[in-house]
């Protein structure tokens, strides 16, 4: 069944989900699920409508055109998106494994519904394990000097592979304001620590020291502003004073695996919204 | 802001969310919530409306009346509430008094949007705490011989006090069928296991000797099927070798509670509905 | 069966755990639980032994004389707590009574081996509750001019009431170093956020802005650096986009009491050491 | 540094502990860890003695045979294992990968002490990924007539590799008695399940249709008494009336790869005593 998924931001105001939902009714769709969300600061709704249609390539050039009226009038942000058109995703790593070898895995069984097509690293280790699951792998190494020249050609990649969005698995480099803007809300980080608690480096060793009970992942769109990105999905989990800083890297992995893998199938099924540098994730 | 809840459900087929959307624009309701689910046995569809109407009270008869059309017309078994008739809860309990302590306290806190002008107890002990909350309390012993008229005095005191829905916190009795079919999906209990493991008495005891590393609670309609009535909410906590049944029963304490809390909440609230023996609660 | 804890820490070397629970053993104690940690920094020895003696009181002196040598000799810092001397807590509130009521509840349970003898407010709205379980409840009002007046009013009554530790159920003044002195390691606090962030006021209304999907609560002892003392227990709860402030603050409730009282009841059982503003809880 | 665990259990009486950490110090050992558990039914006592010994393989015969003695004389039930004789692991699968995969990838990781040398499946799927570990697999198929030659086969290839116990990562045969009792409480089954609930066949399946709102996947050693050994290990996840039970499987396979892990290395690092069918883990 060919599905299309809209979502939309917009100033609230009577009538907007019988008028949207009227909207998808005339135009041929039926609503597999419809959420919405009134942001209390602002006055603000938040929709994100599913809906199957018959013939939905056919019918796009009307359904988008009739759409765009509506939203002029309304003021909305919005964007559709198509089963027929499946996202093409981006790996960027560099020597740490377990969150790319996590998603090769997904996708393997199913549970992601994009390509992979790409892999860029800063190191050459992993090419093996990305071409195994038919993914081609790019070494781009980066130095202070070359980190302009590294980028422009990784985006320069993304282009050449028709790339819709980019996951940062262990991505061990911090990526240029210019590089970050190519992709606004579509670079998808993962922290190992409970943001905004340990920013930066070594969170696990900041966590040891603090002698904290419990630690967590933080996945996030990546923005200028390092680690304060819109936040997606966190997970935590409990330590004690017996765990070395060694041994939370251990529970750490196997967080940061589910809380990447949690953050990019519902970027993926087009789940998430972001205004003000807060996340909207319609589950 | 007076609001209404328009829960039903239906066989799906095309535009149901429209329709139903467009119903309450019609009538000049504005949408604060909605959500949908497809079950995928059978293909139903079951839909719950949270919507505000200026004039509520007053434009009642005839939403009531339209919506009766539409619902022949489409097989819907539905429902209307109304954040102007709040619901009036009883509680039975027996001796154990932290499920009736944490209810009492959420309510006085408002968490919960209802009212509780009754508990209903077949020992003495907990009058105290009752009247403290502006409870009545009614001491009904309960013995094999008098159960059944202990039963019809209950529900004649429910009458009287006007209840909409009753919660077993502990209530250490089991209930007769003509009992349960008065207040159907309208009697809350919860259930000191992990169902469907460890269903009837001493259920932490059967934990204890199993082994298991992991206890839990478990709220549930009350159904003629002892402990087998549609499940609202469960939740766990670990335990190991350590803890002792007596420990069991200290940690359950704070599981029911919650579990407890979470269902009767959900219920006041409307987002629960019922089918087949299982229920869609719609957070 | 009356028995004792033993807790100690000393730079580690070969053979600290038979010497420790020979002198048990010489001394006619049966060990019922025994807990080392070594600390990776510094190369530490941490260790609980909890023993049983037939003639717990009458043995004590010699025992405690005896003990000191060998301490002396491993340059040991130790502490001996006795089943027979139940401890006594002082409880420090505002206006909030979420915390305050659920230790009562669990004092009243038996779930807390120690009496609660005093209440210490700031505000007088919480007298009756203090007084339905048996605390005296003083109300000791708190302004910049009397700060340092109160809290000599504070530590005079805490003397008159035998308090061995003190805790802050949302006490919402800061104390001076000169108070927080009196009690080093015996002032238990719960902060309404996961620390190390949302330090400081009103953490719930920073978590929403932030937009993160977890909140928490931290208990940890009060130290002269604010929310920065040695932390015993954390938990989380997730949240989401459809969370306001005041849900957090009524999830965080449940948390709050949780957390704390699991600190108290590590406190109680002689189960926590602090060393280098760590906690090492042994459970 | 090479160390020994000491595991013993026998009925309780005074001075255990302190004989036992004193035989440690006098054969030249230092403890490292030690745990006590004593059982409230049968008044036993279950103790692990963790210790390094300078020169452990020189000591070791003498060690034992001192030990014996001691044995003899308490009723001690007991076993040394020992660092420098590194366990090894054979691994049973069918057709699933996600358990074999996890534990491969936290072998590689270092996170499991054992050798993998040898996987055998009754089906040829799993042999890339296997062989890519540096495991030697095995097909050998099972039908109900060569069923047991097939365990023989299986019992002498465990032989021939010197396996010291069996995991079951989602093998879906059922092992006969005689196999089983060639390694009591060395086969470690991973059931998709939160047992006792749920048992046999498509739990999840079963899960669903009572509408449960959590699920899980019970890790425990495999006994005659099928899904009903001691168990290990249990992890639960929430679910709703939105996850089908297709969804229940993805979410289950996350939560089967950790339980089994945990179970695994606590099996690998001496942690687990077995008694009446209930473990005692020691963590």
């Amino acid at each position: 069944m060919e599905t299309a998924v809209l979502k939309l931001h917009c100033p609230d105001r009577g009538g907007l989900v019988a008028r949207v939902s009227g909207f998808v009714f005339e135009h041929g769709g039926n609503i597999i699920a419809s959420h919405q969300h009134i942001e209390q600061l602002g006055d603000r709704l938040f929709m994100r409508v599913h809906f199957s249609l018959p013939e939905l390539d056919a019918g796009r050039p009307k359904l988008e055109a009739d759409f765009a009226e509506i939203a002029r009038e309304l003021e909305m942000v919005y964007e559709f998106t198509y089963s027929t058109t499946r996202k093409r995703m981006a790996i960027m790593v560099s020597k740490y494994d377990h969150c790319l070898h996590d998603l090769f895995f997904r996708h393997q069984y199913g549970e992601l519904g994009a390509d992979i097509p790409l892999v860029v690293s800063n190191h050459p280790d992993l090419r093996e394990i990305s071409e195994r699951f038919d993914a081609e792998f790019q070494h781009i190494p980066v130095s202070k000097e070359t980190k302009a020249e590294s980028e422009i050609r990784t985006l320069s990649l993304f282009d050449d592979y028709d790339i819709d969005f980019v996951v940062l698995a262990r991505y061990m480099q911090i990526l240029t304001p210019r590089f970050l803007k190519a992709y606004p809300n579509r670079i998808i980080n993962i922290h190992h620590g409970f943001l905004p608690a340990f920013k930066g480096a070594r969170p696990y060793h900041q966590a040891y020291e603090k002698g904290v009970k419990i630690i967590g992942a933080t996945s996030h769109y990546a923005t200028e502003d390092l680690d304060m990105g819109p936040i997606i999905a966190q997970e935590t989990v409990h330590v004690d004073h017996s765990h070395s800083a060694e041994d939370m890297l251990r529970l750490g992995r196997d967080v940061e695996k589910q809380v990447l893998a949690r953050a990019v199938k519902a970027h993926i099924e087009d789940k998430i919204m972001v205004y003000n540098n807060r996340t909207i994730v319609f589950d």
